[in-house]
């Protein structure tokens, strides 16, 4: 089953929301089972693509000449590729490439039906006046890409952050890691965020201020189209270079600035030349002022550098996964489009260490439908394509298995905390966008009033990491396997006659002694036939060469039996932006109630909602205060996150502000919840329905719910419905 | 009741744990409830200092004259506050005062009998070896003050923090908020840490390298003191400087370093004078190296710039708490002692804003039992004594009930993550060392090998912050309060004629005219008494003088009916370290087995241990994975966090090894369990002893044992004993 959509498609506008938990459990819970849960684990599970119809062959006809397009120019690069141009060449056929990909992209997106209303002013004000978060500091005038969440926001963030612990460290039995944020440069010099980190930016010569260079590029070039009397020639030209900024060098980018004749869009002022900013923050660690440090700019780098511990502590097997929840900070040069693009943010990180790349429990999620955009299919100029991981493994769509297990595991993570499956798609890294270690990459990109965001990365970066640690540290972060039988070995090695050398070389004994000790078997036949013909050899050292004569060195040969290989594992590694997710979830949630634009709420999962229930007495009646106490009291006893709203205002209107808050479940206490035995009213969020159930079943009911252990169809079927109108006026106080 | 008791008491050696969690339970749940769980509430709370017998009359023998020479200096110091003597004087006398009382406390440490032999090394080879906490960048050659937390220490970590949040957040329905950790300038200068937040270093002139001038002086003089040939009267000497140390400045340093010719202790270098450092890690926000920004030294700042969204968010009522969980960075001159002195650290802190310092849930909690030291106490030379908070707040040592209320509940989640009571004491700042906005202050202390430590503060900080950032700001961070009844008042205000003042004074109008709006009651007689007499009147502001003539500005005189009154309300804050005490809870927890000493394991309560159990099959028997990996996915489906060991090796050792990692409970699969119905045993750490359950049942009382909802008497109560010797040869592969 494969059906070809356009990368946004129509799809029925108010469509049920899927229940995204109970479909996880499916899914990891697919093994025989027994025990008293097992009924609530039986629930059917909904096809979240089933709302999709076809692709509109109207549309498809407008694209046409588009896709064929993209397909023209992506066999130009691939017979370049075949045929081993100069680089130079390709990447100018890549860049055409983007630029032709991205006029099919923007055309399909503006044809799509506005299918919902989605007002940002609206939502952003929102999440302001309810503190979701907000800008730091504000009150001393505030720093941009720097943002507090609120205690809506943070218990959302805290949420999102315990289910995650529960998908990937519990249900995949990972090593959780917490691991230094102030790191000393060599550790980032071997990873190559020193040497690689950077954005070019320019300043303003007089007044220092800065700015990112492709940012202003653009803003220039664009200031010139929009121009009323700019030639039509002109104008062809600047679009094409916009397409083509995002892969240009400091060269390009300096020409284009001289070209344009660019200056400071606010000052008027020269600019300087193009300059590579590296954007960590960087500090002293110490009082010395010596050890430079910088902020982690991820947190992936304290995993790698604590491979051997989580080795020993895996018992010396393999494959493991390690993870670690935690802050990182990039220095943007002009943060923008809010949680977006940040100075210090909180990742997920996975690094899932293996010898070999099939999955035992790819089983489990093979039969997962996703939404895939291959490198082959962006080339090709088609759509996003849905499939089963489990065939884009197979067809070698995905590269292996346990990438393609992480895929899933990450897809179903994201529909659980609300992301919308129809705004979510898989896209593949094309072979120039890849880092050159990688041997495949795939990014969870969500939908939003920005257009696709990257949220999470899923890449795999084969040895590239261990190995670039071992080289800077000589430390080998590598795993023994063992052998299926045991095997003789040829072993060649200098010997070095210490003694001799220690006498003649004194302080450099050690680096000459480390150099042999480190030469592989090509140096050594060299070192063996140069002592054999010259009777020396010059060993080259970090220090300088030194002379080595036959009685300081020779070369022993012998045969070992071996039980182990030593191999350095491949690392496939998802990365979670938690702040991008959330922002991501808060768009696909943001809702109005039909015929009120005013009423506008969050239809958060119960899982991540901020909070579970709020609990209302129906007016300030006294009488009301012991079962609110009480109610609190239980639902806090079952860990139930709540917030009592005892405040004036209509029992309307304090549900519109509980919806705001985005709390799925609502209690009211009436004058009816006095009468024994004592019952109150339940409502949910999304249908406002409600139904009246006895007091003392309220806590557990409400974590059940909260827990997606039942559903709220659960709670209707057996209880009776309560049909009373939430907006009747006389129930205020 | 009260017992007097010395610092560190005799107890029986071997005392059963104490149920803490069911412990409190009792406290917070005091109001009356229903609902099903009824049962597990009721268990009977044991007094944690019942094992507590008298002081041995022997040493308090020994320690008389001790004290009374501490309560002859206290003495002394009360009657020259009294007086009002020079600062000088009362600081010279309290420092007599610490030396008195250090004297005393190191004595009386000493006469303790060593109760249980806690051996550091032997923990810290534990800790090391399964990983817990090591190193930061180990592989580097580490950096001093930096750990990364492992996968056990990671999930008590996490664990710590979980339950901390259900006992403050949740049952407190505190505000919980995520800020900033990058902080600019100006926020830090408000709160005093820019100006204040420093230590004393030296530097060698020579290398560069820096020692914290205690440190130094300290080591300098204990060499000197401990060289054969010291004289009796200059080794008194020493040991008097020693002590007094702690409150030096730093001309009283400079002159010991010229006095005892102090040079690098490392090179024999000279050293540069005192230099203030300040603790602070900076860095530059931005690009362009402009905005000067740090790591802030502690999260409560970014509560206090939110205060005015969170009062909203409140809507706009007092009193209420926000809480922040995150990393606070400190640049330590030379950090030491493990995790107890550390650069980069977790904090969890609480700032509980309110206009009065009753507290409504006090009831619930002021039959608490605490080992409470008092100023008053250390002052007289008198021991630590037990008190119930209720009677402390009554006889006004402790100074109000909002702080007592949060000095409990600090001391409930204390033994609730498995800080042993005995080790437990709150101790009160004694009058100079109180910051000085403070007006009471308690640190809840924990004995551990390196003394007593300080785990928790809490402060009963004033009005002082939100004070400190209106002043920087102009905004005014107050609440309203709403008035008993209408108020007449008065208002005399400054009437600028703005045009004419724009007209003549251009860019510093802006200035002038907020300069007269800032002007208070006694400014504004002036004003007009000048007006009136001379026509004009001599504006001082940030920029200068300006003279103003009566045609520029006027007095007016009103009256106005208020309904609310401003108040900047009081704050209580509470501040945990996490990581002190986890360094707390792993020393107070760690045994051995009576008998085998090298069987070392941590006691840890279920709630935090890193995992909740072992999943263990007796042997390599391949009829048994079937049932480990059902097991294994039941107990995800319950959220418990487990292990499963399949490695070869007996079942003792094994059990041995989860008992090293603080796993509470273990299951086995054995022969037995693939007999219908299949069975289990399970096995609880610190008694050893086992049960036999039904596989289907394991879950559930596995969750429940670790969210302490039952104790593991209830388990033996329900379920028959397993008697098979753990140690038994024969049972493994």
């Amino acid at each position: 089953m494969r059906h070809i959509l356009p990368l946004v498609y129509k799809c029925s506008i108010i469509s049920k929301p899927i229940p995204f938990v109970l479909n996880h459990l499916k899914h990891t819970h697919n093994l025989p089972h027994w025990g008293s849960n097992k009924v609530h684990r039986k629930i059917k599970i909904s096809n979240p693509y089933k709302d999709i119809i076809m692709a509109d062959p109207k549309i498809e006809e407008i694209l046409a000449p588009l896709r064929a397009h993209v397909k023209e120019q992506g066999d130009v690069v691939r017979k370049l590729k075949e045929e081993k141009a100069p680089e130079i060449d390709i990447k100018k056929a890549v860049a055409e490439l983007k630029s032709r990909k991205k006029i099919l992209e923007d055309k399909e997106l503006s044809l799509t039906p506005a299918e919902e209303l989605f007002d940002r002013a609206k939502m952003e004000d929102l999440i302001k006046r309810r503190f979701f978060y907000d800008q730091s500091f504000a009150i001393y005038g505030g720093i941009t890409g720097q943002f507090d969440f609120g205690p809506m926001g943070c218990a959302l963030k805290s949420n999102m952050i315990q289910l995650w612990r529960k998908y990937f460290i519990l249900q995949e039995q990972m090593l959780e890691v917490d691991c230094s944020i102030l790191t000393p440069e060599p550790v980032l010099k071997a990873s190559g965020h020193v040497e690689r980190f950077a954005d070019l930016m320019t300043k303003d010569v007089k007044s220092g201020e800065c700015f990112r260079l492709d940012h202003l590029i653009k803003a220039h070039l664009e200031k010139i189209k929009s121009e009323k009397n700019a030639k039509a020639e002109l104008k062809s030209e600047i679009e094409d270079i916009l397409v083509k900024l995002d892969g240009m060098n400091a060269d390009e980018m300096s020409a284009l600035m001289k070209r344009f004749d660019m200056k400071s869009p606010i000052s008027g002022n020269e600019l300087t030349p193009p300059i590579e900013f590296n954007l960590m923050f960087n500090t002293q660690i110490g009082p010395s002022g010596l050890v430079k440090g910088f902020l982690r700019p991820e947190t992936a780098q304290g995993i790698f550098v604590n491979f051997k511990r989580l080795l020993e502590f895996n018992q010396g097997r393999l494959p493991f996964a390690a993870a670690q929840i935690g802050n990182s900070f990039r220095n943007e040069i002009s943060p923008r489009s809010g949680l977006l693009r940040v100075r210090e943010f909180t990742m997920c990180e996975i690094e899932h260490f293996c010898d070999s790349k099939d999955h035992p429990k790819f089983e489990s999620i093979k039969d997962t439908q996703m939404l895939l955009y291959s490198a082959d299919n962006q080339e090709q100029g088609k759509a996003a394509e849905i499939l089963t991981i489990g065939e884009a493994v197979s067809k070698g769509i995905v590269n292996n298995e346990t990438l393609g297990y992480f895929m899933a595991r990450i897809h179903l993570y994201m529909l659980a905390v609300g992301i919308d499956p129809k705004k979510l798609r898989f896209r593949q890294h094309m072979g120039n966008e890849m880092a050159h270690y990688a041997c495949d990459c795939w990014d969870a990109e969500c939908l939003s009033s920005y257009g696709w965001i990257e949220c999470v990365g899923c890449a795999d970066r084969s040895a590239y990491d261990l190995t670039q640690h071992t080289k800077a540290t000589g430390i080998r972060l590598a795993a023994e396997k063992k052998l299926p039988a045991p095997k003789q070995i040829d072993i060649v090695e200098a010997v070095p006659n210490k003694a001799t050398i220690g006498k003649e070389f004194k302080k450099d004994a050690k680096l000459i002694n480390d150099a042999l000790a480190a030469m592989d078997t090509a140096a050594l036949e060299q070192l063996e036939s140069e002592l054999d013909s010259n009777g020396e050899y010059t060993l080259t050292t970090t220090k300088g060469e030194f002379k080595l004569t036959s009685n300081l060195v020779s070369v022993k040969k012998s045969q070992k039996t071996v039980h182990v290989e030593e191999i350095i594992p491949s690392v496939i590694e998802p990365s979670f932006g938690i702040g991008r997710i959330l922002y991501c979830i808060l768009e696909h949630n943001f809702k109005m109630r039909e015929g009120d634009e005013q009423r506008t709420y969050f239809s958060l999962p119960a899982t991540v909602a901020p909070m579970k229930c709020a609990v209302l007495p129906l007016s300030g009646n006294v009488e009301f205060q012991p079962f609110v106490k009480e109610l609190s009291q239980e639902l806090i006893y079952v860990d139930v996150s709540h917030k009592v709203d005892d405040s004036s205002g209509s029992i309307g209107r304090r549900y519109a502000r509980t919806d705001e808050l985005g709390v799925p479940y609502a209690i009211t206490v009436d004058f009816d919840t006095m009468k024994e035995p004592h019952t109150v009213t339940l409502r949910e969020r999304d249908s406002m329905s409600q139904v009246r159930l006895p007091l003392v079943d309220v806590p557990t009911v409400v974590r059940d719910l909260a827990n997606s252990k039942i559903s709220w169809a659960n709670v209707e079927d057996k209880y009776p419905k309560f049909e009373q109108q939430e907006n009747v006026k006389g129930a205020a106080a």
